[in-house]
């Protein structure tokens, strides 16, 4: 198969309010093929919340360019490859997340912490940096064709449907990361289960769950209502504590079955993605001495904190971003072995099914994530 | 020697702006006599930045009382013990921090976690839950006695003079126990240094320092201007890194010298007093992967941040508060082998001493403690 000159997409056009979610066909160039990358055929791609925060300009970023082809859990099939690639061939089924350049030269791509080099390049929205000299805006997975380096292209388990595999690309590896960086490692060693705490139950909080109880943790989900605490049961949960009940915004003192928590976990990963009525001094209460907080959600808007919210417990706060290739590699294998894989709903890939999912996703509207399938066939 | 029936020390009277400093002469009723119980005569009180916070009122503590008498870095003679008591016997000199009491029961308790029980108690301006049922006001050092449970009383070496051990107590503490608890282990059993940072230099920074060269640590210091550079250095500082020179707040990228410590640090101690002026999103910056920032200052404003300024490294903030009776005597043992001395100015106890010396400290005009000394004197 001969792959084009140039790539069509589903582009946002305009962030404004009444328009983020409304795609419409674009066609662009897409980098040079280099001597390392892979051109995908790309089959399924699922919806993020950074798809949904990108198209709007949650973040205000002020380098945000337009039209913009979000997507960055892409699965397909490789078409072509530059003679340096090793790993892969044509026809191979693959995957790629939101990270797709690096320097691979610095401190930190040198010690498999390839996310936080500082010439990083996410799948779309960034700029690569080519060997020619020139530059090329990235675009992402909701397009017929994606060319990536081989380091952040990824083999499938065969056990995983494309819609299955997809989401681990993001919200897995998302999740993965910091649970494997930050579990409590000595308190393993001397037999103990570490209790882990997953705050919010969307699609990153679906994965999270699951790798917190395949990694031997007690796992304790925290939401706002009553609604899905069955769900968080059936992924995995050892206990569900509700968040919303509170008239003061303190549910862990004011209300008496919760306050079991206070100082009991490890670690908790926190996926909210909304800052909004969000009580982090209470939250930071549900930890150990020590214990940490990790952030992977990426909220508008800033948490507000003082040094004093983390001396009741000498607890920590920290954030995370995605996770290595090496990792990526590491949760595959894990998910394979226990058979952990994320609830989807699938779309059929059209203009209005992009508009649909984005809005089912950026409202908390689907259960718990939306892959966009037959990409291929929408853009014969 | 018996113990008065009123103690009598030098109190704050009024927190407003023009008048925190200014002590006088208060006599009230200390806590009952109990079993565990140790009645010191005071000699020494070395003066803490949290003395000059809570004689202004600045955290605008809701229940801050006054007349107060302040200090919690007290070195005395023991006058009296209480029947239970074990290790200690009248005449030792013993030393006594900024924590006079906790439930002894708790999980925190009970895992050498005292500083961080809920119901602890500090040494002035606390209350305390006395065994008959009845309450006590808490107030410090600058007085002729003190009454303290024997768990928060601990042995002076005799190496160091009073005026030597006093400071120890809050402010040696208050940096040894995050640092001892914070240090990369992984990477010292590799036989890698640790890289340390220290965030200004005053009474908990000098401190600092030591114990940070003494454990066998890279250090780094961290100072607006250049006026402290050689004290860092006698102090054990590897290197001395100045943050006041830029225009923009990011030290750290706009100037070359600094750009080496960006993504360097293990561990960072911030002893910062003030949030004014101060870019903790620069700061953040000078650790590694998954490093720690441990705040163990105790601003009157608090600092902005938000989940973003983690994730370029995964670096984790949090604080830390004192520090435990274990790690108390590990500390003194420490500083005994290793020679580690506060430096100290020294003021006899008066009532314009008191004055000087809480307006030296909370000014930052000292080097780099003040201690009142002869208080046994003053109050005779």
């Amino acid at each position: 198969m001969s792959v084009p000159e140039q790539f069509t997409g589903y582009a946002v056009y305009d962030p404004s309010e009444s328009t983020w979610s409304s795609v419409k066909p674009y066609s662009y160039t897409p980098k040079p093929f280099e001597d390392n990358d892979i051109d995908i055929l790309i089959k399924t791609c699922s919806i993020c919340g950074s798809d949904a925060h990108a198209a709007r300009n949650g973040w205000k970023k002020p380098d945000a360019q337009f039209p913009l082809v979000v997507g960055h859990e892409i699965i397909g099939e490789i078409v072509r490859i530059g003679p340096n690639v090793k790993d892969f061939k044509i026809g191979d089924r693959v995957g790629v997340g939101a990270q797709s350049q690096s320097c691979m030269k610095c401190k930190m791509c040198l010690s498999n912490n390839e996310i936080y080099c500082p010439k990083l390049v996410h799948t779309f929205g960034g700029v690569y940096q080519n060997n020619d000299g020139s530059t090329t805006f990235s675009q992402g997975g909701y397009a017929n064709y994606v060319r990536i380096h081989e380091y952040f292209v990824f083999h499938i388990p065969e056990i995983l449907t494309n819609e299955e595999a997809a989401p681990f690309l993001c919200a897995g590896i998302t999740t993965y990361s910091p649970i494997i960086r930050n579990l409590p490692y000595d308190l393993i060693k001397r037999g103990e289960k570490p209790k882990v705490g997953i705050v919010g139950l969307g699609g990153l909080g679906m994965m999270a769950i699951q790798f917190a109880k395949a990694l031997g943790c007690e796992t304790y989900v925290f939401s706002r209502n009553d609604s899905k605490r069955e769900d968080a049961i059936k992924l995995g949960a050892d206990k569900v504590i509700i968040t919303g009940n509170s008239k003061t915004g303190n549910w862990i003192d004011e209300i008496e079955e919760n306050k079991f928590i206070k100082f009991e976990l490890d670690l908790v990963i926190c996926t909210a993605n909304s800052a909004e009525n969000f009580d982090l001094n209470t939250y930071l209460k549900v930890l150990k001495i020590n214990g940490k907080w990790v952030s992977v959600g990426l909220p508008e808007t800033p948490f507000t904190v003082s040094p004093r919210s983390f001396m009741s417990n000498a607890c920590f706060m920290g954030a995370s971003h995605l996770g290595s290739h090496v990792e990526m590699i590491e949760m595959f294998k894990l998910a394979v072995e226990k058979g952990i894989k994320p609830w989807v709903e699938i779309l059929p890939m059209s203009i209005d099914n992009c508009k649909l999912g984005l809005e089912k996703c950026h409202y908390n509207k689907c259960k718990y994530r939306v892959a966009l399938t037959d990409i291929d066939k929408a853009f014969k």
